[in-house]
């Protein structure tokens, strides 16, 4: 019986390539629902091809016109929408893709209808984390790392003991300013920033990568995904990008998945896990040609948003929810020239500077956070 | 309840380090048997330290005077101390960590006996592993890897399906002439090719690991150990060691155990399986000490012992337990100074060459060849 499945964020980087790999594997996968941005064209497409149940955009008005092109499909919208995709069309797995904390609410509603997550959006646990494993726990739903690091945790994870990790070991590539001092990045523009050496992502990612908050992000999904206190998660820096992340036991045993730096492998993992199916196209990893892969200790001054990500999570309650609405609206800022690339990191910080953390935050606590944060970095930059 | 342990070779090098080990944790493991070599100093040590049930010795005499000095311990000698050792004083795990083909008879004994076990030494799985793994198989009997890069490809496969393996990658250090050419070797000394860069290891294993024969009885240890054809099992130059093997599956990705050149962790592990324990002063892997981690192809005309091991293990039968036997002699006849270095692989070559391969022979059959090649090495060097 094929897989029936959910994907929020549908035509971004993830969700095209999710749709990549639904496509090569008909037999399969079945796509029951998905919701999109504002990209209508991609949307017929995805339509055409798969003939869903249900399709969520973001405006009324695109949802009314897609419902004349094809009646047989529902057609919603907003955060209904999303709702409705995420939970309400018989899915066994959501793929939730889209991008910051607009994923959290349809995920916890999945969760609560027994829907297995494939967790791309990893807002979604930075903000939340507590309350979406929580959940989770309660409802036995089990929610599967698409992130290419947390998926080769999650691998390397395959047959052991979690009881018996010592120290989880994220790698880092550096992103695309990894060369340069922090006085260096001063002057970086946007379209320096968005050229990552390695990986193929959507712009929030590479910007995030660039000022490593992004691997500060997966520091703390990894904490909420496996369990694990912030001293035994360590960050190492590695340009290639090939270990894609390790664990360590108390053996002194290290586990740990390698790969070309594709996507796909990932994703498809989410889809087909516990079994592995041929990937389409597939890169296969050729470290003879490599040659090398270099490996250098962490550098918490020049990557202080990294620094900043390990205080919220060991902080806790709802700082990683401000840190991570900070750091929204600041890359967004950035990428609109508003504002200078380390300006990032001062709003974030400043942020959590005047932060009043809320121990054991209620969902609506967050959104509220969430909310306001955002408001006082408009307000802090006027 | 303690795991009883029997030990084959318990004063070589893997012997000694599984003493250390067994001495570290004497809630988990208690030694009921062990066999030892002509060291008798450290037999009594061992003994002394353990109190097992039964110790085999090699020489009669010995075995006579030991038991004058332990009353409460029976002493044996010979082969048939060795198969008591190894199946016949109650232990659940046997570790088969003698030197060559002499460990075929008292596994196979093990086996029948319903006694797992952990595999070091290789000549056993390279001169008769189909007839050892049906055995297993029949008896259903765990064969738990000691060596290393099996250790390693056996924890990469935890929890994974293997019918998804497309690859078993090997590393190889490359051994103690790495940097020579072929024509180098033909001057190198004893001394010289006994410094191996990496591990801690015994003699035999340091010149196989020079000629790279080592790597070769690896593989036909890996297709027997995991049922995987020669053509999907390849070998790596990394001149590090420190990844220790890796396995590439069907989506491509490659799952790899890393880890401190410690030959103590992969005993340990078949000691403890499926659980890990903390490794007593166990050294921490470091990768942003070693900074970086090289990969080259294999040279096979270079490394012209595992182009022969491969060739051996692709005709099958009664091959690999000639070019076994050849190898060991030559390797002897190369410490004691009576054949230059690269005269091991030509003594190699020209047995295989000479070689009537029985297809699907008897335990009989392999014991001959092996006898007959050893006389057949002796006979061409005078």
């Amino acid at each position: 019986m094929r897989k029936k499945i959910s994907l929020l964020g549908a035509t971004g980087s993830i969700g095209v390539q999710t749709v990549d790999i639904l496509k090569s594997n008909p037999d399969l996968f079945e796509l029951v629902s998905f919701s999109a941005g504002m990209n209508i064209e991609q949307v017929q497409e995805i339509a055409r091809t798969f003939q869903p149940k249900v399709v969520s955009v973001i405006q009324k008005e695109d949802a009314e016109k897609l419902q004349t092109l094809f009646p047989n499909i529902k057609f919603v919208h907003g955060a209904d929408g999303l709702r409705e995709v995420a939970a309400h069309t018989g899915a066994d797995i959501l793929v939730n893709a889209v991008i910051g904390s607009v994923g959290l609410e349809p995920t916890l509603e999945a969760i609560r209808h027994g829907i297995t997550i494939a967790i791309a959006n990893k807002e979604t646990l930075v903000a939340a984390g507590e309350i979406v494993m929580a959940e989770a726990r309660k409802y036995e739903v089990p929610i599967l790392p698409v992130d290419s690091e947390h998926s080769a945790l999650f691998q390397a994870l395959n047959g052991e003991n979690p009881k018996e990790i010592t120290k989880l070991i994220l790698t880092a590539s550096g992103g695309s300013f990894r060369h340069l001092t922090r006085n260096d990045l001063a002057d970086v523009t946007v379209e320096e920033a968005l050229a990552h050496p390695n990986w193929s992502m959507g712009n929030k990612l590479t910007i995030d990568s660039a000022t490593m908050m992004n691997k500060g992000l997966e520091v703390i999904e990894a904490h909420h995904l496996f369990d694990i206190p912030y001293d035994q998660i360590d960050v190492l820096l590695h340009r290639e990008s090939i270990i894609h992340s390790m664990i360590e036991f108390q053996d002194t045993s290290v586990m740990a998945q390698l790969g070309s730096t594709d996507m796909r492998v990932p994703i498809q993992y989410a889809l087909t896990y516990p079994n592995r199916i041929p990937m389409q196209n597939g890169k296969r990893l050729r470290l003879e040609e490599i040659a090398q892969l270099h490996f250098e200790k962490m550098d918490f001054e020049r990557f202080k948003a990294l620094a900043l990500a390990y205080e919220a999570g060991r902080t806790g309650g709802t700082m990683p929810t401000a840190m991570n609405a900070a750091n929204e609206i600041a890359v967004g800022l950035f990428m609109a020239g508003k504002i200078p690339f380390l300006k990032i990191d001062d709003i974030v910080e400043r942020v959590m500077n005047e932060h009043e953390t809320i121990v054991k935050p209620s969902l609506e606590a967050i959104l509220e956070v969430d909310q306001r944060t955002r408001s006082t970095v408009y307000d802090m930059i006027q």
